[in-house]
């Protein structure tokens, strides 16, 4: 069958509200500093009144790395949803302009498009609140199964994991796609979504998926360890490709009972880590598009996060294709 | 009477969607690099399609300029019209964060709030595409009288004489600050805006402003000449303090029959342009609230206007205070 897109992600379609803060303005809220955690609409608000001067950029876990896929020269797709209003336009904008295919219709008279009020602190971490919003309200009606069929492979975020409508239509996406005979990838996102769906990502793991990322403090909790050889060795069971992203100590990938150690690349400056993980899943799996070895894919990731931990926002700025033939050639 | 409000600037309630972009995007286009033009709904939304993905942040001339006072201790307010809708709810956000009263009530069922699509060059230059929409409903109902009364100055757009409701506003506020015995101050925002109105801002000059700026092409605009001596003898026969900005050259006061020249202050990189002649006047203008002479308040100026030139979006990021603290003492 024809290969339309070489990937095709299913993930909030969120746009970031970023703020500078000093960590007080967080413990003073009881907030886990770096944390992703979700916001009621009226907690939002409440929130949003407190902090400073914003900015607002297009965000989104896998939207991130389908847009850094993009910018790398491979040909992605995006399902996610959005509301019909102004932030909607924006999501739909941004993701397109960068070369995103995105075509999911915007929800009229629901909840309004998601944000995520982002705090960064000037140690460069984010600590994330998001209200989902209309992100909730992807159903399975919004898959185009010829269109799953179509794509090498099938990208889920393990953040969308929570909201009952679009977990279900991930579920039927991975089942579209294996009898596709396509592969399937997923994050675990965020240490929280491990927490909740433990059981879940451990049978996604077990057969459905072929390619996850996690960082170590999610490859962890998977295996409710604290120490990541005994997380490794767990995960060497299966025959899924996992990768491990350790921020500042690179990334390990696990394969075929083999572990490959790749050392991280040094950032211009760290302004803002959001995005770090994202721009990494992009930069990975655009190089195993290119079918570069699995030690240059994870470079390509890491040469990804250097770049958008330089500046304020998810989505990368510099020319990456530029980035990652400097370094792997 | 008591002077609640060092200042009460009417202006332009403005979200900037920035993107960077090469000098061609706009050649193409014939769209005039460095320029300001009004665009409407229908062109707005063509050329949103055909840039590239942007960031979202607070703007307007006046509005960007109370919040450089702002942030440099002074005491603003801000009288300008959003919608009820999302960027109508991040500039309200944005601009009371910094410090400024914004009380204005936003429109319903009109025009949505306004925004400028900003092409920032590799040099970087900014070329403004706005569409006004909520903007141009303002009017002499949303204003205040006391509270003009109860501000040591009042502040006005040039870029706001265009639509006719905002401008029989201003006329009106100036009717109010004088006969209450205040000051009023100006800018000529553009030189577009200079040959539209060069009788209104003549007459103004001549007798109903107290302080106000202009860029040199906009002065030269206003005397039709192209010679700035020229201009600035012009000026010179008016008791109005009249500021010309000269980018990297610095700045010129008028004053008393005196003109004092300034050197402009060297900025860390130029990155994005947005926002120089507005923090220029709010630097100005703080630094005369503190009782500064001439000379040091166009100073203050530069390293307001320094600061906002060195990364995108027209609001300033650093410390202004502690930058001028460090300039001036």
């Amino acid at each position: 069958m024809n290969q339309t897109y070489d990937v095709l992600a299913i993930g909030n379609a969120i746009v970031d509200v970023i703020v500078a803060a000093p960590p007080e303005f967080l413990s003073e809220r009881d907030i886990a500093k770096g944390s992703m955690r979700l916001i009621s609409a009226e907690e939002a608000e409440t929130l949003y009144a407190a902090m400073g001067p914003g900015r607002e950029i297009s965000g989104g876990s896998a939207a991130n790395t389908v847009v850094g896929m993009a910018m790398l020269g491979a040909r992605p797709a995006f399902v996610g949803r959005v509301a019909r209003d102004q932030l909607g336009e924006v999501f739909t904008h941004d993701i397109r302009a960068a070369g995103v295919d995105f075509t999911t219709a915007p929800s009229a008279g629901g909840n309004p498009t998601g944000r995520c009020l982002i705090v960064v602190t000037p140690d460069g971490d984010r600590t994330m609140n998001t209200y989902l919003g209309a992100c909730q309200e992807l159903t399975m009606a919004d898959l185009d199964a010829a269109m799953i069929a179509a794509s090498g492979m099938l990208y889920l975020e393990g953040y969308l994991w929570d909201p009952p409508a679009p977990r279900a239509a991930m579920e039927t996406a991975i089942a579209v796609a294996r009898s596709a005979g396509r592969k399937v990838a997923m994050t675990l996102s965020d240490v929280f979504c491990v927490e909740g769906h433990r059981a879940d990502f451990q049978r996604l793991l077990a057969g459905h998926v072929d390619l996850m990322f996690a960082n170590e403090n999610e490859a962890c909790a998977l295996y409710q360890t604290r120490d990541l050889t005994a997380a490794i060795a767990e995960l060497r069971q299966h025959s899924a490709i996992t990768v491990i992203t350790r921020s500042e100590k690179g990334a390990v990938v696990v394969a075929n009972g083999e572990t490959h150690v790749v050392a991280a690349e040094t950032p211009a400056r760290v302004l803002d880590t959001t995005g770090a993980g994202d721009l990494f899943a992009g930069g990975f799996m655009a190089a195993l598009v290119q079918g570069r070895s699995l030690p240059d894919c994870a470079t390509a990731g890491c040469v990804a996060a250097a770049e958008v931990i330089s500046h304020y926002g998810a989505r990368p700025e510099a020319d990456l294709q530029a980035l990652v033939k400097a370094r792997l050639g």
